[in-house]
């Protein structure tokens, strides 16, 4: 029998993540938790049942015992979780898996993962929590992917690559075997990374290059 | 059963859409029209039975009622569209899927399309008529493809990017989010678009900027 | 019934290649042969089982009658193949295919070839001996790859594109439709290679450039 989850964010994540969900067929969605649409909105198909303040009330009234957070931006990704567990320190994330999805051996998956169609985790990967890796993601043997980081869609890492919490590794970038690239780093569409990078930065081109530093929390979607 | 199809076209084409056409394994191809290839030759298995100005007679000898335009160029598909209307209006087109092609929820796709192995086409994308996308194309959510355009191998298409009829995206382009790419517009090879093209100009680099102006029904493949 | 092979090769290959041939499951790997690892040392759960001097006397004790090459240079996987025929030269060696990996019509496969997932390989591609083929690897209609030669994660080669012998096309580069790469010959990560190159260069940027010139076994991976 599947069980019931919620989804935490009714914005441009939810569409494809309900996608993923209903393909995997492992998860009832009961509905939506969003701070901004109207409570009872239909979004795809699926009920905005409340704000997140009321999770404790929505639990009992919907049946759910689990969910994941359909948001996009890292830093907001961790605050959703962290109120979340403020409230209720033992609910429980699930992950979210295209069946297209390859997962090799030895591969360590964290938990409020969401994967895209066609992506592929190498052998020996390790893959933190509340990460999110878009269409075709390429992950390559032995790579470490920090919690709240997102791989953006053809993008490929090399082996035994290393990526911060927080990172964003953007479009179709190609980053070398074994570099590191540090926490809330941003790699800008198509850049070739051939160094590591450290915390902190925007970076850019091919080969990629620091074009300036970035604070915590700084969104880079637009 | 299977439906009779004709093919328009044996050129370079032909022979990965018989590859998909049988995998997908929906059609039986009774043959080749095509203006160049001597009537009665023998393509991959397959043999010339015609020229396009003879449709009616080769459509009751043949015995079919739908047919797939398997020519590379935007332009001359969209001319052989036309002069296949013209003879017989309710002429039907079919689409040829690799079976590993993944279309997400709320995809709209159109009628002639041709999708080579490892194709996605994310949620809420719409799909233009007579349209061709090479290897391991990747649209994500919600672009939208004209009628008569192209993409090719490896290339991604971020969420919400807008392609225009007849243009063509080649291999492994990256289009950032959200960007428009107007009518008869050419990108060139690993090129990164940040920034909306217009129409009939082609434009390649990293990023992309506009190398010249194109003219209508101009050729791109050589 | 499974077939026994041996791998020749304990190093950063072999822990995909396990992963490759689990999943396809067609072969029963008895052990790996290696220079380096210390006899009856366990790598990923199989057993070092001697050195390739004494493959005679293994083949009895371990009743295996083929084999694959799991090392990452080319050079020095034509070395280790050119060892062993020495030794035995009806030596069978077989291919490692991921299950995910896409085969179109008339593809001709060579033998010692290792394919990761999401590999695609198109109609009329031709396929040499000992060659390797990284994550999501994406080979067009009609391309021809030498003996011994490598395609690294994400790469893409345009229909009719050749590879020579020994030459290693690193990752996510894409080349250009019918362009010839020469034996030898390295190109470096993210090239966009737009003209063809000889022989025993290293080439690489947007677009490929010749940096310099290559020896004959010089070796490419760090």
């Amino acid at each position: 029998m599947k069980s019931n989850i919620v989804l935490f964010g009714g914005g441009n994540h939810l569409q494809y993540s309900l996608d993923i969900i209903e393909r995997e067929g492992k998860y009832n969605v009961v509905g939506i938790i969003d701070s901004v649409q109207p409570i009872g909105a239909i979004l795809f198909g699926y009920k905005v049942i409340g704000r997140q303040e009321n999770l404790s009330v929505l639990i009992t009234e919907y049946g759910f015992d689990a969910g994941l957070i359909t948001v996009g931006d890292n830093w907001i990704r961790m605050a959703i979780h962290d109120a979340i567990i403020e409230q209720l320190p033992n609910f429980r994330f699930v992950n979210a898996l295209h069946p297209s999805v390859i997962i090799g051996n030895n591969v360590q998956m964290g938990t409020g993962i969401i994967a895209m169609a066609g992506c592929i985790f190498n052998p020996g990967a390790k893959v933190g929590d509340f990460t999110f890796f878009a269409t075709g993601a390429q992950i390559e043997h032995d790579c470490e992917i920090g919690d709240y980081a997102s791989i953006s869609a053809g993008t490929i890492l090399g082996g035994h690559v290393k990526i911060g919490k927080f990172s964003a590794v953007t479009l179709n970038v190609t980053v070398v075997d074994r570099l590191t690239i540090g926490e809330n780093t941003v790699v800008g569409a198509g850049s070739l990374v051939t160094k590591s990078l450290p915390d902190n930065v925007l970076a850019y081109g091919m080969p990629a290059k620091i074009i300036r530093s970035r604070e915590a929390r700084e969104r880079f979607l637009k």
